[in-house]
C-alpha cells in the first residue's frame, strides 16, 4: 500500500501501525521475547491472540520484524531487523514522556530511569546488543557489560524492594 | 480510564492514541494550524472530518492540548499544553527513522533532515519558541532566529526547486 504522503513522520506512524504494535515491540526489545507464546503470555497488557497475531504480521510486512517459521524440534521466532532496531529511539522517547507525564509502577519505570540517567551512550551499546541477539552480529566490545543484564538488574532489584 | 499498566511507555502510547493524533500533532507543531478549519483543510493525508473532531477531543482529555472554545468574533482555537510541546522528541524519533527506513517527497523530507542535522540544542530552541505560541511565555532569547522561520523557509526553498 502506497503511503498517505511523503512525510517521514507520517511514514513511521504508519509503518508503527497502532498502539499494539509499539507494545509487542517494547517486549521483543525489553523482555526478549522471541515466540508468539512468550509474547501473549507475557503480556502486561494482557494483549489478545489475534490481535498480536495480527500486529505480528504488520510489522513483519512493514520490515521491522523477521520471522522464522516453527520446524520439527524448533519454535517459530521473531527477531527484530535492523529498522526495527532503529525504532528504540521512539520507544525511549515516548518512555521518557510517560515519566515525567503519567504515573505508574515504580518496577516498571526503573528501567527507563536508568535508560535516561545514562544517556545515548548506552541506548547506541544496547542497539549494538540488540544486534548480537536478533541479527548474529559479532559483538562490538565483548567484555562489556550487557545494557539489557543491567536493565533487568535494575527492574528485579526494584521488584524485590516493593515486594 | 485507567491504563492499561504502569509501564510509562504504555501509559504514552495509549496518550497519543492513535496514527492520526500524532499526525495532528505533526501540523499543529510544524504547519502553526490551530483551528479545526486550518487542520482539516491543510491535511496531507487528508484526514476525515469525524476523525480530527475525536482526535482532537481525545487530546485535549489527554492534556495534550487546551481549546478555547469560539466567540463572537473570534474562531476556537488549539494551543500545545508543556505535556503536548514535550511530544516533540517523540515526533523528531519518527521522522528520523522514516528518513532512514522509507522514501518520501522531498521538500516533505528537508524540514526533518534540518532538525537531525542541527542536533538537540535546536530542539530545546524550537520547545522555547513552542512555549512562546502557545502558552504566552516570554522569549528566552528574543533576537535569536526563530526556529520554526528557519524550517519554513527550508521547506519553501526545496519546493521551489522542485517546482
Amino acid at each position: 500500500m502506497a503511503p498517505r504522503s511523503g512525510c517521514p513522520i507520517n511514514a513511521a506512524v504508519e509503518a508503527l501501525g497502532d498502539q499494539w504494535s509499539l507494545i509487542v515491540l517494547r517486549d521483543i526489545i525489553f523482555g526478549d521475547r522471541r515466540s508468539f507464546r512468550e509474547l501473549l503470555n507475557g503480556s502486561l497488557e494482557g494483549i489478545a491472540s489475534n490481535i498480536l497475531s495480527s500486529r505480528l504480521k504488520s510489522l513483519v510486512a512493514a520490515g521491522l520484524l523477521s520471522h522464522e517459521p516453527a520446524e520439527r524440534g524448533r519454535r517459530g521466532r521473531y527477531s527484530l531487523t535492523e529498522a526495527g532496531i532503529q525504532t528504540l529511539p521512539i520507544i525511549v522517547a515516548l518512555g521518557n514522556w510517560g515519566l515525567d507525564w503519567r504515573t505508574g509502577t515504580p518496577e516498571l519505570r526503573i528501567r527507563q530511569q536508568l535508560m535516561r540517567d545514562e544517556g545515548p551512550s548506552f541506548l547506541d551499546d544496547f542497539m549494538d546488543e540488540l544486534r548480537v541477539r536478533h541479527l548474529g552480529a559479532a559483538p562490538a566490545r565483548p567484555d562489556a557489560p550487557s545494557p539489557l543484564a543491567r536493565l533487568q538488574a535494575a527492574f528485579e532489584e526494584q521488584s524485590r524492594n516493593a515486594g
